[in-house]
């Protein structure tokens, strides 16, 4: 296993990195959901590579093609197959991490696993590229949801030790939150976004690589969905974003500075409040990120997820040979992101989306 | 669904508070299994309620009673179901809270997801109590881990703003975490333990509560266990921890510090180093937590989980009133733990163990 | 695994003959289902040992005891747990059988699948008492059912080579069929009912067993339920009749006599009817069982389970001794069923309860 | 839900008859596995329409183009996923279904569970061409437990009323059964076989079509595989059976027939025999198909499938127009099989081979 994800909301995902192609097959989508195609094309765009000097020059159209679940522009209800080809792979830029493992990927772990029957080819299966398929399907779910009136938008948190300005999502602003998908380089203050990319700037040129932070909101999302502890929002969505590669950790809410606080100060309290003369029930904080007992409250659901440095930079880095069992030296060639916090809000904002509509189709069933 | 979780074993789990019973069935247990039943209430008695100071005045035996799945002191290979009976409830404390939910907590979330069919007393099915079903289902799979030569340990790494010493957990010393089991209060530092059960001591006089962070850590594991994408490592375990109630962050390895990173700081090479005259193969650090693309690297795995404080508080809050539909105010009285953390270091343990119990059989199979 | 089952609602069963008890967890009901608990007891008793002069002299009370789940006489929506106590256990009946396995049973099976560590008492997990988890889930699946207009009924189709009449069900009498549960034995042909104890009574006198088929009907089940290939109607039902102890074959509708037949003699064509006054859309025949391409077509469902002689017979047989490592014999003592049929009547009705809510939540979510 | 299959191999199966493609998934293969391409077409060439006189004259080349999965001729380990092209589409000859659907068929059904919002072109995902997948994913199944020594065959047992030799399958012939599959009319007695295809000619020439049954048999499978209750090879298997197109039946060992038996007659029991001088724990008969409680007994496991005549036919046939919503008729024109049963011997061995190596698989783990 491995690959396959869902309960209401099947996804399972295939590919390698440098293979004829990966996709994704999505099982259980309701019937009759019109899909607009270049809405999925300009999503998908967000995480392609090759587009800003921060990623990788390798470029791929990265289109997914639709191979059945789509008819007369809308969901059939059965199984929706998107297959993205793979065309410009250079194989031969990899052949030497089967014998010298790249220190912080994969490539050892793999050889362990699968004893070295595993495709190396550019990281193969566990390749970054693969977040392409989440991506595709995540295109998908959005636009479901944004039917029902939920929205995502992610941002930029940020890279290195600079971050954007922090944010209380009890009100979130749907025009800047809407913005965000345009920019090269979503955060909402483009003067930190600037330090951000200069501090990117410095590790490209060190031959070096940079983490950083994603954080993804969805707002609009009704009350009183998700399950008990296993299938709560939290457990459900949480093993979506740790599925990306290179995520170390998953915050909801206000995340690790709960551990800081009394409950006095950490207590999402219920209130009755005026939105535009109706009466509406609302929390009057949202440090819990939108869920209380793993079922959602109301407000906006915020997650946010910390992402490695890549583990590809062009350093010098001690490894092991494989071929002499002696220890080793590796300078990795070939193109590789700098930093991949940019290209990785769209995954995170697919992942949120896949995980939301599941547990909506879970409990309100898959006939709108 | 909700309450159901598992690959290779499966587990689930039932019981609200202060009903008749709560427990929990393990389906998918190899075989033959010798289960110390004693050893297994000793891991028990470190969760249970009415130990110290800092926990809930309520107590129950927690005393599993096994059903079905043991035979002669061994696995039988079939479910083993264990039930553990509610002795110590006392429902008229909690009888206001469905007409004033408290804050943080699920009971207005409960109302919203289920109509108000749900049982409200304690918090019923979403109640910190359903933890010992975790405990118990984690109690036999560590001890089937321990006949592997995995071991599994907890602490509290923080409360409120007071931190235990930082480790790098690359050659932990084995008495340090084996003993910290037998602590009321598992800490490395003791001194710094005090000054946590100091903040422990004020929040409770003060009728509030107080989040905090566990650290889990195993050794001994194998490489080359985990799967792809939706099931390496992270995901999975994320997910369990997730389960855990009042978890809002949770980081493997070095976790949300990651994202300050670069990439020559980060990785974890492989090198050959000699331990007791034998060459193996190790990671010179163990940043990522021992997992590389989701699968074990042979480092120990380590994670911590965010805790908030416990929503129940003696303080007077604001809540809403679902009889009269105004605003309110609630002062919540009865048995609450002033923190939690103490008692969720082995819930922890208990989700860890579980979790790689699991890989373990799904790929090495369920024949030992 | 093995003891688990289910998509939108799940159900794990455990316990073994003669243990400490067994029982069901049902995860997944809607909320606010009000559940009779006399009319639970009274489908529990038709599958109960002892209570006709065909069934095993061995008596259970078979009292469900709901341990969670519902509240104040409905559903809360989180999991329900019922455990049935084993009260009247003489193991001593069965120390035989870990030596000399009973042929057509599951005691040399269970050794070689557990290595031996399996509880052979009585059959242990393998036993068909543990049906009766089977009975009280459907019990419960059959009164949310019944209060959406489905009905469900079984009778006795057939023991030895006498067989009740045929019946076409295209219009069923639902007074016939409501009335099949007040029948100690469940036929509607109550002439060849008599015929047929007749067999069970010569197969008795001969300390041998008998088999025969069981068929069960669903209507007002609606159109329109079912998903395409792995969980049509008939796989998803298909795989809870088999699960069965003791069938052998499973057919829905004409079953095996639709391989005799042309295209034009068992195609069921669609018609637009009148009922008392209103157009509705029907099939003229009914061959398929009320299922194309794996969804109903709002026909009744009907399927029929061959159930072999049960195995544990009086009459001395071959088997092997696992302890000389021989060639011996066996002749079983104890108490033994000479005909499970009339008592699997209940359990078929409530697998196929438990199969139709399954995909009826699956596709209609669990909000009622 | 509805494509997705499997415990410790996960089949996500996916397309629809005259969209792009249609394809499946494989998540869950052991590593390092030889794959014969060759071997899997001529599996695939089995099925492929357009080969014999009681076949459409529909010409698919059925290719599966492998897009992951396999490395140097080996599994990866990591998803199997196989494509096959749709390119001789006639979609015209479809277009009066969705009017006026097809007795028999899927397109009532499809309507009324996809709202109208389903692929209906060639039956769209209901149609059997779905079967390709199957085979496709049985094909490399059943090479993986050849190479354990694990083999499968089958046959036509019998087309409307004429029916092949009867087998009691204790001591199979493999030379026989391996020569089946060079059979264009894969009967044990060939004589027999002329006699169907009379049945099958005369069904044409009349408009007609005609049902039969499929019997598959596997030996070599080691004793002690399978789990209890819904695990078991029964449900297990007897889910994968139903999920096969116009499958009305499904039978394990004498099936059908043990109704009618004594307990005396039916018991399979065990024995130590000898054979090539080693001594060697047998059944003395198999009247179970190799199943004892659902595990595994070491004999060849047997089960047959009834086949529903094809609802497309030629003949003049009553339905409802859904236009103007009256009675009306329809001739069906275009390719159809006359018999269906000669393509379904394949996609039973398929099933087999997949569902008895997901029950290895998930006992024995992955690592071979």
């Amino acid at each position: 296993m491995g690959s396959t994800w869902g309960n209401a909301l099947k996804l399972s995902i295939f590919g390698e990195s440098h293979g004829a192609g990966i996709g994704v097959v999505m099982d259980g989508l309701p019937a009759g959901q019109p899909i607009d195609l270049e809405d999925l094309q300009l999503f998908m765009d967000r995480r392609a590579p090759g587009r800003t000097p921060w990623s990788t020059s390798r470029r791929e159209g990265d289109q997914p093609r639709i191979l059945s679940g789509l008819y007369n522009g809308k969901t059939t209800g059965t199984p929706l197959a998107m297959v993205i080809e793979n065309t410009d792979t250079r194989s031969k830029d990899y052949s030497e991490l089967t014998i010298k493992p790249r220190p912080g990927h994969g490539d050892l772990t793999g050889i362990m696993r699968y004893d070295g029957a595993n495709d190396p080819r550019g990281g193969g299966h566990f390749s970054g590229r693969l977040t392409a398929c989440l991506v595709a399907a995540g295109g998908v779910a959005r636009q479901i949801l944004a039917r029902r009136r939920v929205q995502l938008a992610g941002r930029i948190f940020g890279i290195g030790c600079v971050y954007d300005r922090q944010v209380s999502w009890v009100n979130p602003d749907p025009d800047i939150l809407k913005n965000l998908a345009n920019k090269a380089f979503p955060v909402i203050d483009d003067d930190l976004g600037l330090q951000m990319a200069d501090v990117v700037a410095a590790a490209r040129q060190n031959g070096d690589s940079v983490g950083g932070t994603v954080e993804v909101i969805a707002w609009g999302f009704p009350p009183g969905i998700g399950d008990p502890i296993f299938d709560g929002l939290e457990p459900r969505l949480g093993s979506l974003f740790f599925a990306i590669p290179a995520v170390k950790a998953v915050e909801f809410g206000d995340g690790v500075a709960v551990a800081n606080r009394f409950g006095s100060e950490n207590n999402d309290a219920p209130s009755f409040v005026s939105v535009n003369g109706e009466t509406k029930l609302r929390m009057l904080t949202n440090h819990g990120g939108g869920s209380d007992g793993g079922i959602s409250n109301g407000m906006p659901i915020v997650a946010r997820l910390s992402i490695k440095p890549t583990p590809s930079i062009g350093k010098v880095q001690p490894t092991v040979n494989l071929t002499t069992m002696q220890n080793d030296e590796l300078q990795i060639k070939g193109r590789h992101d700098p930093c991949i916090v940019p290209r990785a809000v769209p995954v995170a904002e697919a992942a949120l989306a896949i995980g939301l509509l599941d547990q909506w189709l879970g409990i309100n069933g898959r006939r709108f």
